[in-house]
């Protein structure tokens, strides 16, 4: 077991009805909120009238900032950075999905810093104060409301970039499932195939000796994330799947179960900011083109032995070779992500395998920043190729 | 799936050498502390050492109070909390296991409460305030080193009551797995029992709709509290079960594995509690011989399907009846306390079935306090019938 530190001060309120309690909770870091969303969706679920309902009640006043889109933009949160500034906001709440949060945090540390908030992402400088956020959760995926991480797009360099720090980590982030039931089938599929990438970069990139609880607890959530997504996919309104699904991304990406494994390495996540950075496609979508070629790629290169064991604890595959069940576990994460409408192939969403030099390079520039050492661009056009 | 709320601001520096580091995070915090600790193990492994030269490299100086003993006693916190107010101290270091970190706990609230102490655990004052608490842990066991609840004995009143309060989350533990070396294999077996237990009181005491999510989690740490137990009591200077020994135990009790599930009710450890207090016997030998009894009594009465469930994810149990897997997990439950060597009975400590009704008794007035509902009098002792 590898040494660790673990914080993660994040208050969760979950249920059905805790964004009653966003008001009084709001009230506690201040009076004038700049309010974060996305488009027309919490407008027509009622998830945007419960919060301002709630927030008026507890004399809280808004400054709305909506139009955050899949894959935030740099020059949005710019945008909500100034108006944070302008009106002299002074809390952020979040109300959507990851993308929303994202674009929150990164509004919240760019309104108390005089530079260009971009400076975070590319690591020019360190986030040492932000805004209090609190967040609204839409949308079971990324984790974000209950972790100090951030991704971000530049469109102009497209690069898409993350930056994190303690003072983003939300106050209170309130999940209702029930503000989950209108999510469309292709986000909820996106949303299970991006939460349980979370749990592979660190079950599959920390190295071989490891602790079998973490491994044992990261099983159990990817069990559940697909059987929970399942169920939300064939029944939208049923509140203990919605519930599960929402539980279990939260869980997959608030730092518990990675503790003691070593260091992560965001592979396939590197390799999937640059394919939506350049394409902008969801990211889920990419994760589930990217993973399985990772995992070809990798087979041969030690994952072999934690391959099969992911096929026998999470597919529950009945093979006792590790060659052969290391190869039937890459097969059964496509089939998996395919039985949900999720493409598995860049030839799916129309990207050309004369694009594939240009994502690598791109990659490379994140792996640089990130620290993801031993792979060159051949290596992660290898694995693209496996993608095609 | 329940409603529910959750927040641990703990921070856990987890891993081998991280004691050094308490001098560094007590400076941000104060400078002068009270050092609570037990008797003479700290001082023969090295860690009261460690502890020290940390702190005074830090410039931190230390007003020492040792002598807390297994279930720590009131009479020792009210003097300790009477020593940081008279020496002004302005934080709270607790080196040793869960005692000692309740004890400090104690004299953290009480050091800032102009009354007694003992309010808290009666439930006649909240805890509102607390002097900033560290840990350094030696016995992985209660989960004291992150959750907010502190368990102190009244000699004089034979009441062994529970407080809790957010003020009282230490803010940073450290867990050095190596800190356990030492452990006597009684401790070590007594550790794993409590633990488990921890998670026994949530598994089976919630009502029977419930998430899969949170039981998959929770066996999954038992799995490995007994895996690891076993082997740190073949092994005891091995790390790596040491390590995850002292995880488990923290996992168990941080309030992660109950999120969802509903109310919980400390059942075993109230009937333990008064065992405890009345025969002064070690809190993993009390709740030993409670639990298994416990599950015996509330077989019929509901709770077969997760005995059985319990029987099958836990001990490996491959039988398909869950009225024969629900005998059998009671069965198995007793033969791995005793296989560490723990009491499973009454008898085996000498307490007499004559002082039942005085145990039941002294119970009844926990679960009043705790508003645990549905147990008579006679309910407790038919369950203390069954532990002779």
């Amino acid at each position: 077991m590898h040494n660790f530190t673990f914080q993660n001060p994040t208050k969760i309120a979950f249920g059905r009805g805790v964004i009653s309690g966003l008001g009084k909770e709001a009230a506690r870091y201040g009076r004038k909120a700049l309010f974060v969303c996305g488009g027309a969706s919490i407008k027509a679920n009622g998830v945007y009238d419960a919060c301002m309902k709630s927030l008026a009640a507890a004399g809280v006043s808004v400054i709305e900032h909506g139009g955050v889109k899949p894959n935030p933009a740099l020059a949005h949160a710019r945008a909500g950075a100034a108006l944070a500034k302008k009106h002299g906001a002074d809390l952020v709440i979040a109300a959507g999905g990851g993308s929303s949060i994202d674009a929150a945090k990164a509004i919240a540390a760019g309104a108390k810093y005089s530079g260009d908030l971009w400076d975070f992402y590319t690591y020019k400088a360190p986030i040492q104060e932000a805004l209090p956020l609190l967040t609204v959760l839409t949308l079971a995926a990324t984790g974000s409301e209950m972790n100090c991480g951030s991704v971000i797009t530049n469109e102009e360099t497209r690069q898409k970039f993350a930056a994190g720090g303690p003072p983003l980590f939300p106050k209170t982030s309130f999940l209702d499932p029930e503000a989950t039931y209108t999510v469309p089938p292709a986000q909820t599929a996106y949303g299970a195939v991006d939460a349980v990438s979370h749990l592979v970069e660190t079950y599959f990139t920390t190295p071989e000796k490891s602790v079998n609880l973490q491994l044992e607890l990261a099983e159990a959530v990817t069990r559940n994330i697909i059987s929970s997504s399942a169920a939300a996919l064939k029944n939208p309104r049923g509140y203990d799947a919605r519930a599960e699904m929402m539980w279990c991304c939260t869980l997959a990406l608030n730092g518990i179960l990675p503790a003691g494994l070593g260091e992560t390495s965001f592979i396939n996540h590197g390799i999937e900011h640059s394919l939506s950075a350049i394409y902008d496609i969801p990211h889920g979508a990419g994760l589930a083109i990217v993973t399985p070629a990772w995992f070809e790629w990798k087979r041969a290169r030690g994952l072999e032995p934690r391959l099969a064991r992911f096929a026998r604890e999470v597919f529950r595959v009945n093979e006792p070779q590790d060659s052969k069940a290391a190869i039937i576990c890459v097969d059964r994460f496509r089939q998996w992500c395919a039985g949900m409408g999720v493409p598995v192939r860049l030839s799916q969403l129309n990207i050309p395998s004369e694009g594939i030099p240009e994502i690598a390079a791109n990659a490379m520039g994140l792996f640089k920043l990130w620290g993801i050492e031993g792979y060159s661009q051949k290596n992660i056009e290898e694995i693209l190729t496996l993608a095609k």
